[in-house]
């Protein structure tokens, strides 16, 4: 099946790059209600997914045993820049559960925030398993692990109870059976599976109304969309995607990026679901594709619709602040 | 047209992401010898074709005059990651001039290599003009300028002597006319005209032969060409492609990478230019449809091959060192 161009980057008045992407939108039923591309197609969700993956932590009691705060919930779900504050935080959460990053099996790496790298840099310090963009997540599972009374040593792998609850949640919510044959290693290390599109976009759906998933499981989804809502630095950070879109439209929109192009995305009060990937793995085009399916399918006040055009219709700036061209939703989205 | 896959990323059993390309190999004579998907496509070359664009700077005199060693005649053709001798290399040939960073109009950014940023940071200073990718090759401007007895100011202007001489040289060596309409602006502020990737690597084969070029301009593409073998770093730097590919090849492949995933090179011995664009602009891509097509059409020795798997078929790495997939070329190209 052929796969539309979703999204282009222009200069001057040319079209210089395109991006084929594939999009499923279904309601909490799972009634397609757009479907662009092969939306049967499996990709891995990779963190594109953390707020099913936070699900154990919340079900199992242990956030609360622990008493995470809703800022520590939004950055157990979060692929945070490596800012103080996202760094701060995820050794809080680790100190509740009596653990510290030592136990953190994330990897280390310079923050996805530029500035923030310098920022380490100018102050003569290396990066930590903390400024690791997945460390709040990682956190999230060592309190699981703890609320559990599991030992966390090995919780990244695929037979550690902690994966076997995530994986578990992740069908539930998804519909899908992830098999062994369909998983990969995540950056983090954590195994990631190969999951049709359809299915994540209903997962979406649920996670954005609680339909059909059962009474607690709609009050841990409530509880982790209102703390996203209320803390949308905790989710990416400063000038990123998730964190202006969600400070935008606050409880209107959950969003999460995925490395290599994929996003998911629940629209409560319009009941809707979004599952999308951009197929070349490309984030500007994923981000772009995301702001005009929120255009498509959200009512918008004339200031959100202004709002929403510079995350839907970035220009690209030379380094002389020249503005040289952007990127647009084109085909079926324009 | 429909464009193939050329490239994809895997991770596990799995295709995670996939490029596209074009493709268009010629020879001198401008005889077609390979053509993957619409290489009649204009492409915005950007600074794929530095090396075209340094040949005022060598024909005009003004890089003898200045006494330009090969290695600041290489830096004039590169995209370097800003390290320290990168940009003192920069400042060395605007010195020879008369001039200093003054006279730079590329603007100024943190240093492409990510270690030579931090170390920067580290040091507690700001990037300068020096630091842009594109300082070696805006030096050559100011020093071509300063050649022919014009005013450098202005000199990123398309109607400055400056980019009217390397707009000449360019559609001299690809035989196509670069029209305004078909003009965009760079990353560093100068013209960059979108153009047929035939045209493109009839260009390069040019370069790689210094056939149907004149006595003059072969000897300056031979020159130049003989720069980047010995100064393979001054091209790129620490770890990049390019750096990596004339470390490896010499004088056998001449290559540099544009933005946007294009790529354009020459292979002397067998008398062939090469250009090819990542339709959706991924570098990653672009550098393995190049390192395929080296493979392709260069005798290679085994050990030759052996080092070549690296750049044709490099793995992907996550932050706990575990080989979690790789990017391979696909398709006509595997």
């Amino acid at each position: 099946m052929s796969n539309p161009v979703l999204a282009e980057v222009t200069r001057g008045n040319l079209v210089e790059s395109v991006h084929e992407g594939v999009v499923a939108v279904v309601d909490a039923d799972g009634r397609t209600v757009l479907e662009l591309g092969d939306a049967d197609r499996p990709v891995f969700p990779r963190s594109a997914v953390k707020a099913l993956q936070a699900l154990p932590l919340m079900e199992s009691g242990a956030a609360d045993r622990f008493g995470l705060t809703p800022a520590e919930i939004a950055l157990a779900c979060s692929s945070h820049s490596g800012e103080p504050l996202h760094a701060e935080t995820a050794a809080a959460m680790l100190a509740k559960a009596g653990r510290d990053a030592g136990c953190l099996e994330c990897g280390a790496h310079w923050p996805l925030g530029e500035a923030a790298t310098r920022e380490l840099a100018r102050s003569g310090e290396r990066p930590t398993a903390l400024h690791n963009n997945c460390s709040g997540k990682h956190a999230g599972f060592v309190c699981l692990a703890c609320g559990l009374g599991e030992d966390p040593a090995g919780y990244v792998g695929p037979d550690h109870r902690v994966q076997r609850e995530v994986r578990a949640a992740m069908e539930e919510m998804t519909g899908e059976n992830l098999s062994e044959a369909a998983r990969g290693v995540d950056g983090c290390s954590i195994p990631t599976y190969a999951t049709p599109l359809r299915g994540l976009a209903l997962a979406f759906a649920r996670v954005g109304t609680g339909h059909g998933v059962g009474r607690e499981r709609a009050a841990a989804l409530a509880r982790i969309r209102a703390a996203a809502a209320a803390h949308p630095f905790m989710v990416a950070g400063t000038g990123r995607f998730d964190t202006e879109m969600m400070g935008l439209f606050g409880e209107r929109v959950f969003c999460k990026t995925g490395a290599e192009g994929v996003y998911c995305a629940a629209l409560p009060e319009v009941g809707l679901g979004i599952a999308l990937k951009c197929l070349d793995g490309h984030g500007r085009a994923a981000q772009v594709m995301l702001a005009a399916l929120v255009r498509r399918f959200l009512p918008l006040s004339e200031p959100e619709s202004t709002r929403l055009e510079a995350l839907s219709h970035p220009a690209l700036v030379n380094w002389n602040g020249i503005r040289v061209g952007g990127v647009r939703p084109a085909g079926p989205l324009a």
